[in-house]
């Protein structure tokens, strides 16, 4: 089959492979129809995730048709649609039985496209099948489930329910790219009294309010002022990080009331300063989190219902075999606008 | 009256002030029979915390007795023997309807030997009185409750309940210094499994034994490694700072689980490293926080029944003239031993 | 002044009785410019409230403006347009410290129409005025505000958070009137899947389909069947009790899943039966509760926002001295319709 | 093999039946060493759980050793000696995924000694063995184990996890046996002020002080008036009703204080009087459940600490062969005293 290889950093590209095939009872094989790419793929290619081995399959976000399932498994079987989320989960470790399924113990968290072969390819071998992968509604269609599979989890959870949103609050949401904008659109849930996005990007601003963001703050004009007044100068009561650079993650810092939440959801290549000398009075909780994906049954059933709004995060659209164009217009969305790209068979 | 006045960093001297009045009809004007010093005392000495004005008298732990109450005073009056909050709460504003008196708005909090004159005197002016002094029962000892100011409700709020700490759970408190030990001492009332105490001190790491730590390691001899092998490489359930320096702040991040907390107790004077390349995936919960007391009417209760264990925190006892003395003995506890110095009228 | 006196089960009427007084100096006294009544008001006429001695002027939501305010009151003066809440809270007692104001253990609690004298009159006493009082900005309507005063924080309180609404959860309120409604329209805050409004009258439905509930459902039509076929057999997450009356409390413990919550907010008369045979294997919470009004601040901003629902809840609006007439049209909801009559000045 | 066979109503015996086999690939066959009687299976005996069909061998609580394991287990092989769980759960159903194994919609939940053959028998089948039989380390007996199979974990979480319990609280225990006694030990883990305990028999109140309860109250010393003179008239902070009659579970109302909670544990076969026209003011939260052993990991690392006292609950100690003895003794407590009797092969 043809596969999207990691070569070491900077390096990959779509090349013939072998086809996966059942290793453990508890695995499925699902046909790749729909995939997409993340910015964590962006990092690997960058070299920023050294336990990526060169030869690996890229891609953790996938839907598709299981076409073997192991012995064990239980839930899905052969003929089935599936979204195949970022994260497998044995079930049985520690972590597994408290919904931690990102910290899992024995063989699962985040594996695919990371240390085992991913989903951007023609077939994908998914592991723990029956906590890993979500059988899809007919009337769900796959370039929208496919952003369940990583950022609309991960959005809600590791933004949103660790930020602890309660209504009429104020969430600041640092960084509109993918996720960023996921924990917008989730953040509507708990009915903040308002959303404040920053970014760069006129156009990520753009997609933010689309998403029901309020206020829009470019990064050079003063976000820390605006939620300032914003809020009579008390502070934000949520703020959610989604950049993943220690500048973001300090301005956050500096951004949230005494009292409020931090919660990273950036994927960070190095330290920030942590400025206790002004935090240790300040009562504030700062998080950090791999998206567990516990809430993505909920969420599929929002996407069912019509009210997940995920197509308008989808800027570009290509076949699967066009998976390294779509790299090249997803890694520069400054010029090419992107947020999500979805390739589909 | 006699109080130790602050007159600027290094310098304070136990002067001649006038006595304190009610200014305000919720004040109250203790007279002040025992009272202690606290390690941020020696941070305002030291000119680390520059809102507190040369003139202001020191001091925010006492018991006395009420020699005059405001008008608007409902709950004790002249006579009543009362322990002292280090805070003080309006109780009106958004933040005490929520509980959280250190953050009042309206000239609440941490006032006390900070921002107004202290109680490190013969008489002290305690504004908002009825939510910020607590009568006492005949049957517990002004020395004893005077722990009860400041350590032990902070120690269990922003340690042991901002850390989280469930039955069976590994505890690790970094620092045993009075607010370390009553963390220890508090942290026992959820029954962890195992508390580490760390400090670089014998004596503080042997307090911290009597107090009920299971381990104790000395600084100089790997902690990280220690907690590492208590846990079988997974790390501590709840890491509590209780220092107030970057370096064991920092070591409290590298010990504690995926999942876990890390609770800052310490005052720090500068920022530390958060290393979000490595905690950004580790789903850790960082909070800060100064004390609320909310929990002092809990902790009396425990205290009248015999059952918190405060006397093995008092190291020193000193007549109220003798308060240069307590500072000196106070502020070299390497050579001295001290844990808490007590002041009594 | 002019005040609706209580003159025992079945007797009242707009008398001429002596105006208010401050009485102690947390008091203020309002000149009512806005006033409703309650379901409750009626069970007291009814005779179903026997510590409300006669005499006692009856009502306790109201809007006027502060025309007196005792030595003690901080937080509002002479002068202000302030909501009056229900509840009234000493601020100081072990329940006030912990947000319960509706269990004041020291005075406050509900005790205007109560065990003092209330609102429905041309002044107001209200007692303990700094956290029983709001002010109100300029751009809230006194006839909307009204509703803050008890139906809103109590539908909000007592029935969703108690019941603890989360993201696509299933809601099923039983009884559509004042109460029920505002728990349809504040259960929207938390994003549920849908909304199942439960009552005898056509014209309730309706507006509790007005306000968000999804489906509605006469009480003739089999409403336990409906539920059941609305959530695959499961039945509801959360069953809201808003009618008082124990065939409505059964059929809610009857309608809730395993692990779900029944949150009873009726004004009982009498027991129900609590099949204990079949619940003590179903992991259900149940709940009750007098309203603590703790949500009001938040609620007020909502209202601010213009982001609550509350104009379609008032069906009449009479003059102050048309008490009888409003009690009148209020005390027959089935032929004239009425939700909540508003009394104006 | 011999099992315990249930032949309806009053009728059962100690036969010859067929041999466990593995039925499905996640289930193990365990030989059963150790087994105890629940007083559940009183009730069934008794014709009160009318699900169990003639025919079935009863029991579901032991500890045993692994004598073969489908092909799917993972967790455990043949010659681990392993606890068999009351309950049992497939890990995948939207219950399991949240640690309601109770509840489990797959086959799990209450299934041994119910639905399917039990474990008072020469040999248990246990389906979904993963997570539903514990490994035990070397050092913990098996006749104490085998007290974690349902009591231990029944008493926790269902008693004192549902019902909140705090450091100082007043905690009442309703029935002091097995699992009553159960919830008395392990409320101390949260340090609770005072545990008082009623029951009708002096021989388990005087068990009920030696598990740490302060305070003991025969049933006609009216242990409501007890309860309020220990609470300075508040009622408890939490009430545990572990007789399940409706007598006991309304006194638990009576005896709660407004906000407190009263958690059922007790198995009822009719309703009690939910008296709402007392409770509907009164902030009252009323749980039922039944057990999930989420908490059977944390409370067997207690008992490999030797924190467990569960030695004290064992009365009885026969052989295996002797299981209708063992009934007979059983089902007699008040002659003869027994809490827990013990078989072992």
């Amino acid at each position: 089959m043809k596969a999207l290889v990691f070569h070491g950093p900077g390096k990959s590209s779509w090349d013939e492979v072998s086809d996966p095939a059942v290793e453990d009872p508890a695995d499925v094989i699902v046909r790749v129809d729909t995939v997409t790419i993340c910015g964590t793929d962006l990092h690997i290619l960058r070299g920023d995730v050294p336990d990526v081995a060169p030869g690996t399959v890229l891609g953790h976000e996938a839907v598709g048709e299981v076409v073997e399932a192991g012995a064990d498994v239980r839930t899905v079987r052969a003929g089935d649609r599936v979204l195949v989320s970022c994260i497998t989960a044995c079930g049985r470790c520690s972590y597994c039985r408290n919904r931690s399924y990102g910290q899992c113990r024995a063989g699962g968290g985040w594996v695919l496209g990371h240390t085992i072969n991913g989903a951007q390819a023609e077939y994908v071998r998914v592991p723990f099948a029956d906590l890993s992968v979500h059988p899809l509604p007919d009337s769900v269609r796959s370039q929208d489930a496919v952003l369940l599979a990583d950022i609309f989890p991960t959005g809600y959870e590791v933004g949103v329910l660790n930020g602890a949103v309660r209504p009429m609050q104020t969430v600041v949401v640092v960084g509109a790219g993918p996720i960023g904008l996921a924990a917008v659109a989730t953040a509507k849930l708990f009915s903040p009294g308002q959303i404040i996005a920053v970014d760069r990007a006129t156009a990520r601003l753009d997609a933010a309010e689309r998403l029901g963001a309020d206020t829009k703050v470019a990064a050079g004009e003063g976000p820390e002022r605006v939620v300032s007044e914003l809020t009579d100068g008390l502070g934000a009561d949520v703020a959610i990080e989604a950049v993943g650079v220690a500048e973001t993650f300090e301005m956050c810092t500096r951004m949230v009331r005494p009292g409020g939440h931090v919660a990273n959801v950036g994927v960070h290549g190095g330290p920030a300063q942590l400025h206790l000398e002004d935090l240790w009075i300040k009562d504030v909780t700062v998080t950090t989190g791999l998206v567990d994906t516990y809430s993505t049954p909920m969420l599929l059933g929002m996407l069912r219902a019509g009210r997940l709004p995920v197509s308008s995060l989808v800027t570009h659209t290509f076949d699967l075999g066009e998976m390294e164009d779509a790299y090249d217009i997803f890694s520069r969305p400054s010029e090419t606008r992107a947020l999500k790209v979805v390739l589909n068979r």
